[in-house]
């Protein structure tokens, strides 16, 4: 049976990474795109309730058939997983990004979150995210993330995904021929540099940028950051259940008052 | 030393919620506040690089001075941890928040990620939501509430929390001499009940709600929607690493083709 496949992304419709993602995943099944009006990046998990969404029809520089909608990108997923299309989804996928999401990022990026929200409707649910060099200007080169794609997605469709378990793909931006493989990691550290960058609008009131460089990582081996930087695809499965279970035990010991007691 | 403790939430600066929790604070030292200046509830974890932040002062209803930035709660931790108040904080806490934040609603929650975004600033973070009864309308009581921050502060400010790990604490809505106690629980299941709500406008275009039921909960002993049903404040130790450490081995044996040898 062909399968039905979502296709989202937090860039916004136009972006060129999201048609890369659809050509790629008509090889697996019918594509069906619901994707932000407007980039979303670093917009988190939404779920907006307190106003309503628009939907317009849209064509992608091919001319392929989407749809647009001025929720995030996790809001697309529930309209599309939701009733918009009548359509039962086998899969969503998310992507393919504008720069990596690793370690921390995962649940500042609407990318990611998009796929967290896949989860949620008890859907197989895939981020791609493709490394941006740093200073790059002008078109990207998607070929090796379409190339990551492919062997993830026949991957997820041959032997499925745990109940609960979102995959979070990252592709170092090299060459296809330059890419030494697969690494299934674990998240690792992203090191933040942020700074707060105060100015003086012309009515000289003051306003606050958060500045700074860009986010580095730790490349430990074992990491989706220590992949990338060896030249590696990373493989990350992540869960909803964010509990610190090693922490349980340690916090049980502490006072709690009984309050029936006080 | 007296503790310096930043506090927010996402409901919005006016919100009796963050006066309760102001006031609690006070007894463990001194309090800074940075608030969204609306309702950011269902926010997710945003970091907003795309456009300035604004400030503005405040007085609670109390008079205490506030600061209140069009920015997400989480924005607001950036803000304060970065350098607006020019103060090295010892504990950021968030809430309290109108309505309990359980199982998936973690990632989605204003209250809990400015909490993330403390611990990702190397400081402790503490999130607090109160059950709202169904159909409530009128001023909540916060005294259970209030208890419940004290206890929890005091143990953290006490025995200190391992680095990237949260508290998310939930209270039942009960008179503080009905609650039970305190549980400290795993992150539960959210059982969601989301409708997509297709309406026309004045002008014949359609536009979407999500909507349906509010959100239930599978109330297993142990968990977070667990120990709110039994009456018991839930105290849930929470980690931003959101590997699935279980899915790794398995994920491992996939068919990873060698992208050298192509």
């Amino acid at each position: 049976m062909t399968k039905k496949i979502l296709v989202t992304n937090d860039d916004g419709v136009m972006s060129p990474g999201l048609l890369a993602l659809v050509k790629e995943m008509r090889v697996f099944g019918d594509v069906f795109i619901m994707a932000p009006d407007r980039n979303w990046s670093g917009g988190g998990h939404v779920k907006t309730l307190d106003r309503a969404l628009r939907v317009r029809e849209f064509r992608l520089e091919d001319g392929t058939q989407a749809f647009a909608s001025d929720g995030a990108p996790s809001d697309c997923v529930s309209l599309a997983v939701l009733g918009y299309f009548k359509e039962k989804f086998d899969l969503v996928v998310s992507g393919i990004n504008f720069g990596a999401n690793l370690g921390h990022d995962v649940t500042y990026s609407g990318t990611v979150t998009a796929a967290m929200e896949a989860v949620i409707a008890d859907l197989p649910g895939v981020a791609f995210s493709l490394e941006l060099p740093e200073g790059h200007v002008g078109p990207l080169d998607f070929s090796a993330s379409a190339y990551a794609a492919h062997i993830v997605i026949q991957n997820v469709l041959e032997h499925g995904l745990l109940p609960e378990i979102l995959l979070n793909v990252n592709i170092p931006y090299l060459k296809k021929e330059e890419i030494k493989g697969f690494r299934v990691t674990r998240q690792g550290l992203r090191v933040y540099h942020s700074r707060l960058d105060e100015r003086v609008d012309p009515r000289n009131r003051p306003y606050y940028w958060i500045g700074g460089d860009a986010p580095t990582g730790v490349p430990e081996t074992g990491t989706d950051v220590g992949a990338l930087s060896e030249g590696f695809i990373s493989v990350s499965p992540l869960q909803l259940d964010l509990t610190a279970y090693r922490a349980l035990s340690e916090i049980n010991t502490w006072e709690w008052e009984d309050a029936s007691e006080n």
